[in-house]
C-alpha cells in the first residue's frame, strides 16, 4: 500500500486543476495550506466562496463587480464617450495601471474562437452593441494580439462601423525595453509599417 | 477611482501568498475560481478547510495522516528495521515513487537552519530518537543535498551513532539522464569520489 492521505490528495488535486499549476507546485501549495494557522486557512477558504458568491458582471460594461455597476462605470469623472473593449478583467487592470486612459471599458469575457466553440453569443457582444448610442464616439479594440483577439476585433469592427462610431485598434510594435534582436518578424514588420515621424 | 473589487482583490491576495505564485498567476487563479460552477468553488474551499482540520502527524513517523498512524507505519509488509529520514512529506512521495524502498520513514518537517531560526527543537528529532530501539538496524539520511539538509544529516548522525545504529546517507552523483557538461563542479567531484567498479 503506497502512502496516501485522502484529504491531502484531494487538496493537491484541486490546486492542480488551476491554470499553470503542475503536480509539484500543487504539492507545494497544499503543504503551504497545511502549515497555515487554522484561522488563516479558514480565511483562505472563505475568500474563495466569498468571491464566488459576491462577484458578478457590471450591468453596463460586464466587468467584474460586487455592485450593480462597477467602480469605473459609476465614476462620473470617466469619459463615457470612449469604450475600450478587452477580453477579461485582467486587461482592465493592465490598462488602468498605465494611468493613460480615462474612458470606460467593455469586457467580452473571452475572444471568438471557433476551435474552442466560442462564438459571439458566448461573449458580451450584445451588451456592447446596446451601449452604442449617440454619446459614444470611439471604441478601442484592445483584445489580445493573438489570432483569436484579432478575429474578434475584426468581427466587432464590422458590426460597429455601420453604427457610425469610430473603431480603433491598439498599435502594434516592438515592446518598450525589449531587444530588437529578439523581436519576431511579424512584430518587427508591424513596427516598421506603423513607424512615425519623430 | 481605480477599478477594484474587494472580494476579488482579497482572493488574489490569498493566492499570491502561496509559494511560487506571483501577481499574474494569482490573478489567473482568481479568474479560474470565478469561472468555476458554484458547487465546484465550494468543493475547492472545503478541500482547504478539510485538509487543514483532518490532517495531523503520524504518531510514529510524524508524516501527514488522517489517522493515528500513517498508511506506511500501519502496513505490516514494511521493513521496520529501516528508517529513512526526510525533510517533508513530498520527499516521502518522491521515494515511494521509486518502488525501491520498503522500510519506514521519519519526517522532520524541515531542516536545521539557524539563519531561519530552525533548531532541532522545531523538528521531530525527539520523536526520531525515541524510535531507536534494538529493532532498528539502519537510519538513512535522505535530507536535501543543501547546506541545511547536510547540516541536519550530520547533526542527526552524531546523535544516532552512539546508539549503535548504522547511519547512511544518500549517494551523491550526476543525475541520471543529465548532461555531464552541465553538472556543477561540486556534484561532479562528489560523483568522482563515489565512483564504483562496473
Amino acid at each position: 500500500m503506497a502512502y496516501s492521505v485522502a484529504s491531502l490528495a484531494r487538496l493537491i488535486e484541486e490546486f492542480e486543476k488551476m491554470p499553470g499549476v503542475g503536480k509539484k507546485s500543487a504539492q507545494r501549495m497544499a503543504y503551504y495550506v497545511l502549515n497555515l494557522p487554522q484561522e488563516e486557512a479558514e480565511r483562505f477558504a472563505e475568500a474563495i466562496t466569498d468571491a464566488h458568491s459576491k462577484i458578478h458582471q457590471c450591468s453596463v460594461c460586464c466587468n467584474l463587480t460586487e455592485n450593480d455597476k462597477c467602480s469605473i462605470c459609476s465614476d462620473p469623472r470617466r469619459d463615457f464617450s470612449a469604450i475600450c473593449v478587452v477580453e477579461d478583467f485582467r486587461d482592465v487592470l493592465a490598462i488602468e495601471r498605465t494611468h493613460e486612459y480615462d474612458g470606460t471599458y467593455h469586457v467580452l469575457h473571452g475572444a471568438i474562437s471557433p476551435m474552442n466553440g466560442v462564438g459571439p453569443d458566448q461573449l458580451t457582444v450584445k451588451q456592447l452593441l446596446a451601449r452604442i448610442d449617440g454619446s459614444v464616439q470611439e471604441v478601442i479594440m484592445a483584445t489580445n494580439p493573438t489570432v483569436e483577439g484579432e478575429a474578434t476585433a475584426m468581427y466587432l469592427s464590422k458590426l460597429l462601423n455601420p453604427l457610425g462610431v469610430k473603431v480603433t485598434r491598439l498599435a502594434y510594435g516592438v515592446p518598450v525595453g525589449a531587444d530588437l534582436e529578439y523581436a519576431d518578424e511579424v512584430t518587427l514588420s508591424r513596427a516598421l509599417e506603423g513607424r512615425r515621424v519623430i
